[in-house]
């Protein structure tokens, strides 16, 4: 596959930009990434993207493929060969993608609550994060390297590639969000998961992410005491 | 198909439930419908749909699929047989999941908006419901009688599941939505998916979600002049 018919515009620290590059690694696709800036998009990502003007966008010959979840989808479709990223199973793949949804409508959106949220209150929105965290590690169950069995799949990538954003919160909130009490068997999962080689060289470093951090929060006009 | 082998726990006024139905019209899936209150979920829901506990939840043997356009993907793709509810090309496939979580994400709130707005800001919420359907209007394109081609697909039911609504609205705040003028594709579709055999006896009749509504606006204790 030539590096030009595979291109991906997105954000080196996004999450989501990361699930796409952890997606292409596992199917071994060669691409090109256009590293865009969130404060002043390319004219490339209004027009491949006009709805929604979000990163990532995938670009497959002249087409552009949106939304980071959908785009994991399409490459597992449209790459068939290489390792499966969704289960074979429809049941086994209607449960990822519910766990997939529920990482990114009700568990992730309590990490924006508890950057906005004021000192006092951040204890209750932790709470409902680990609380997360539980039920996810009911839904990964025991004896498996991933969520999707002996290899990194669908699930694998939704929740993973948060992993650099729960480090920053355990480092800057000091608290431990996976815990061998609690999820011992996520803790050892995000072990496997960062080390593994198609995300090892995706997943941003936590200072970087940090530093990414400082920025858009001073953008923001935060105040130091609530960062 | 045993009717005892697959259950869908709905609402017959929800578009969520509807979708469903339709989809297990378009396979011949024989199923048995458990009408749940919305106000008194039975257990048998809350166990089936523990984390989200909501409607339609369909259970095929004894496995709950939740959330209606997972549910309709993941008949797709358990029933083989019958025809395909999603396009079979890829990036068709992406196009289409793309529009519809963009119906239920962005489009479908803004009838949410339109109720709690006061009267003078309904205006520009119906502005944005209509500039919505023209953006649909040029994804359906021209001369085909579906979303899906000849016959209905995943976008017509994810869109097509709200013209109950739709038309609601257009009754009650006596505004057209859908015109000649502005979607005159659309106006045509809509006509041929409500007559459609696996759609005409699943979608309420209006006068039954009118009636829906004022209870539910009762119930909310919303001042009848905002309704």
């Amino acid at each position: 596959m030539a590096t030009r018919d595979v291109k991906l515009l997105g954000i080196l620290t996004s999450p989501y930009s990361n699930r796409v590059q952890i997606a292409l690694n596992l199917k071994s696709i060669d691409y090109e990434f256009i590293e865009e800036n969130l404060h002043h998009k390319s004219e490339f990502l209004l027009k491949s993207n006009p709805v929604l003007k979000k990163m990532p966008v995938l670009i497959h010959g002249d087409k552009p493929i949106c939304e980071s979840l959908l785009i994991v989808q399409y490459i597992d479709e449209a790459w068939t060969k290489g390792p499966s990223i969704l289960p074979s199973d429809p049941y086994d793949r209607a449960t990822a993608r519910f766990w997939a949804a529920y990482i990114d409508d009700k568990w992730y959106p309590l990490f924006r609550e508890l950057r906005l949220e004021r000192e006092e209150g951040k204890a209750a929105v932790i709470e409902k994060i680990v609380e997360g965290l539980v039920l996810l590690e009911e839904v990964f169950g025991k004896g498996k390297a991933f969520f999707g069995g002996d290899s990194v799949g669908f699930l694998d990538i939704a929740l993973g590639c948060y992993l650099g954003w729960l480090r920053v919160v355990e480092t800057t909130v000091e608290v431990k969000l996976l815990t061998e009490a609690k999820t011992p068997e996520l803790l050892g999962w995000a072990e496997r998961f960062c080390a593994n080689d198609a995300v090892k060289d995706v997943l941003p470093e936590p200072a970087k992410l940090i530093e990414f951090r400082r920025m858009r929060l001073a953008r923001e006009n935060v105040p130091a005491a609530t960062r």
